[in-house]
């Protein structure tokens, strides 16, 4: 029946299938899952949260218990104090202080990723006994394929990998066998850190530690592929000028939508007023030669693309780590040679509409306006990134509508300007 | 001295050491550690070439065999024929045939990815036999975390892991303890899919099989990480109008840079000649009504700026695989509802200035048109990447630029039709 066909699923497979039934029916099949616990895990907080107050406490209590430490910290986390009234009850006082102690940290740092689920290892034991500590180990670590050793002050002093182990002699010794030049993270470090260092040590499982050294956690290879995709989507966003995080863009309610994107929008309207006061300066050239509004788009948007190159590149850059502040002046060096070709290839194009539409004198207008608002677009937007990272902002926040619109008001100044100087109002 | 200080470093950071060194320094402390291998294929194809050239045929050789199989392809696919004539020699047949085996794949599939040196096992083994076979495997293999068992045709059959084989009494078989329930990808697949699957199922390694279900090699996560950074990389690019790659941004010659950067600038600069043409068709209206012009960046800009936020999310939600193409037509109902309250919202910030600058007349004017640039620009942005995918084309090419410079000349139209219905020409 429904059992056997979910059975043979993946837990996030079952998650989704589970999902989409009411509690009531969902419970019986779930509760006899043999990997039940990552199936709930896996989970949305609502519906964990519909289990939650539909479960006899006794049974509440242990599929609790039988999560991941960190998946049970972010369902506490996400909880307020009456539904924690819901957990707390039948779960054992070191598990509780466990979970406490996890859902203790900041979203976004290593402390709210890692999981208290580790293999721990004496370095006195011979790996005989280390093997047999690992396999009492086995069923409640997320991993044993990477175990820890701590001196009696609880500081992680080093890693043996289980590939080590089961090729040793029996009577090697752990302290012998560990490696000591250990990778480890701080708990309050970023989570984009976290991952960035199990991307580039290529790590199973990365230590956390605190301030003294002491192993607080792990951090898990999937949970660094997880939080690598979901930066880049917030990087993604951010680029396109939405606020905040949305989730599932088809389950997000309307009124979150909005709010995700209204806040630059609004803002980017009073910014293009600046357009518009730099056109309401040069009224008299426009009036006087109504074709150079022929090209105003065209100008102003090339500015501002090239410019959102600039940033895009840049802002990628710094978020892998391929650039980093110092960098600023070698690559605005790099920056100008690159906008100047842009800039004169787009000149030459811009210049043979230009002659047909308006003749030498407007061709040569907009050839020099395109290369002035392309290599200074360029030098904005590729500028900007760093100066929000110095400033200890997000350099993703260098928006495509935000470079996009500072472009526009510079490009339509800089127009207009030479316009003036060369055409005159006449 | 220079050993010391590099040995204890991880391979990557004693590539990063070597990398700045003259080959002929260089190879003298690279051949001492005990990582060299992996140190080398951390190397840039460039450096990696000026060892191959350097080294004794007989020293070179057995760098290369002691490599990654995958990163000996890569190596293997990224010289030219005479340049592998410095290889292949002084290899063994049986590696020789499997280089070129794995470098016969096209790149951005998972055969391009996967390595060869994983582990396998016998469904009739017993689990000491089994541990036994993979203490001898674990010099060469990638991992024995996970080992395959094939018939004999080879075609996968199981998959045990070393934690439930360590914990299983000696004298179970493999052919019980192997789960056959396997989560596989055939060797073909997009290593987008590829790091998916890893993703969704939190997977150590993914085995990669043939047409006929043959394993023919594995992924492992760290891969499937830089696999997931690479696609969000050429994302981000590609949503400012960026073509191919350009490799590290610091290193990039100008030429490259300028080449990735110039194909859609000048594209979109004859794309906006639309833009152009619609302010040509209502220059009448403009001439009569120059205030128009000063709120004409202001409403194409804004429209602009919404297709774009639209866009981006769906272009992101298509990349993780939270939307899909038969979404389209549910996602487009809810973004007509989000794009009419933003509609709104803006229509009533910019008939404050409106007001002030040019009278009721012209705020109507601007509230109206605003309403219907950002309506149609949601609209357009949102469905575009679904268009493009329909098409069997990346939904990334909806770029920024892109959809802006669509945007801005709908937007033109739009505004200076509405301008025309209200204010007239007299
Ligand atoms: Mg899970
Ligand atoms: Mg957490
Ligand atoms: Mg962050
Ligand atoms: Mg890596
Ligand atoms: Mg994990
Ligand atoms: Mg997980
Ligand atoms: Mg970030
Ligand atoms: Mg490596
Ligand atoms: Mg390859
Ligand atoms: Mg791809
Ligand atoms: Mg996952
Ligand atoms: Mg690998
Ligand atoms: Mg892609």
């Amino acid at each position: 029946g429904a059992f056997a066909a979910v059975e043979d699923l993946q837990p996030v497979d079952q998650a989704e299938v589970i999902s989409l039934l009411d509690p009531k029916i969902g419970w019986p099949l779930l509760e006899k899952l043999p990997e039940r616990a990552d199936a709930f895990g896996d989970l949305e907080v609502d519906t964990q949260l519909a289990y939650a107050e539909l479960l006899p406490r006794s049974s509440l209590a242990s599929l609790i218990s039988e999560m991941r430490s960190n998946e049970r910290a972010d369902l506490y986390n996400s909880i307020d104090e009456s539904q924690r009234e819901l957990l707390l009850p039948g779960m054992e006082k070191a598990q509780r202080e466990d979970m406490r102690r996890l859902s203790s940290y900041a979203e976004g740092c290593a402390g709210a990723l890692m999981s208290s689920d580790y293999a721990l290892l004496d370095a006195k034991m011979n790996t005989i006994e280390a093997l047999n500590a690992l396999r009492r180990a086995a069923p409640n670590a997320e991993t044993i394929y990477s175990a820890y050793v701590v001196d009696s002050q609880n500081n992680l002093i080093g890693v043996v990998s289980l590939r080590d182990l089961i090729r040793a002699r029996g009577d090697e010794l752990v302290s012998v066998l560990m490696n000591t030049n250990i990778i480890t993270a701080q708990v309050d470090e970023d989570q984009e850190e976290v991952a960035r260092l199990i991307e580039r040590y290529d790590l199973m499982t990365l230590p956390i530690v605190n301030a003294m050294g002491q192993l607080v956690g792990i951090v898990t290879h999937d949970d660094a592929l997880d939080v690598m995709v979901e930066e880049a989507t917030d990087d993604i966003h951010k680029g396109a000028g939405l606020t905040s995080d949305v989730g599932t863009i088809k389950d997000a309610a309307i009124g979150l939508l909005y709010r995700k994107r209204i806040l630059w929008l609004v803002l980017l309207v009073f910014g293009n007023l600046f357009s518009g006061a730099a056109i309401g300066v040069f009224e008299e050239i426009i009036a006087a030669h109504l074709v150079l509004v022929f090209f105003l788009p065209l100008l102003v948007g090339s500015g501002g693309n090239a410019g959102g190159q600039s940033a895009t590149l840049m802002i990628r850059a710094l978020a892998t780590g391929e650039a980093e502040l110092s960098d600023w002046l070698y690559l605005l060096g790099r920056e100008l040679l690159v906008s100047l070709a842009i800039g004169v290839t787009l000149a030459a194009a811009v210049s043979v509409p230009g002659v047909i539409r308006g003749g030498p004198e407007v061709a040569l207008v907009l050839a020099l306006s395109m290369l002035a608002i392309v290599i200074i677009g360029c030098t904005i937007g590729m500028s900007l990134p760093f100066l929000l990272s110095k400033v200890n902002l997000d350099p993703a926040s260098a928006s495509a509508p935000l470079v996009t619109s500072i472009c526009d008001a510079t490009g339509v100044f800089i127009y207009l300007f030479i316009a003036n100087q060369i055409m005159g109002v006449g």
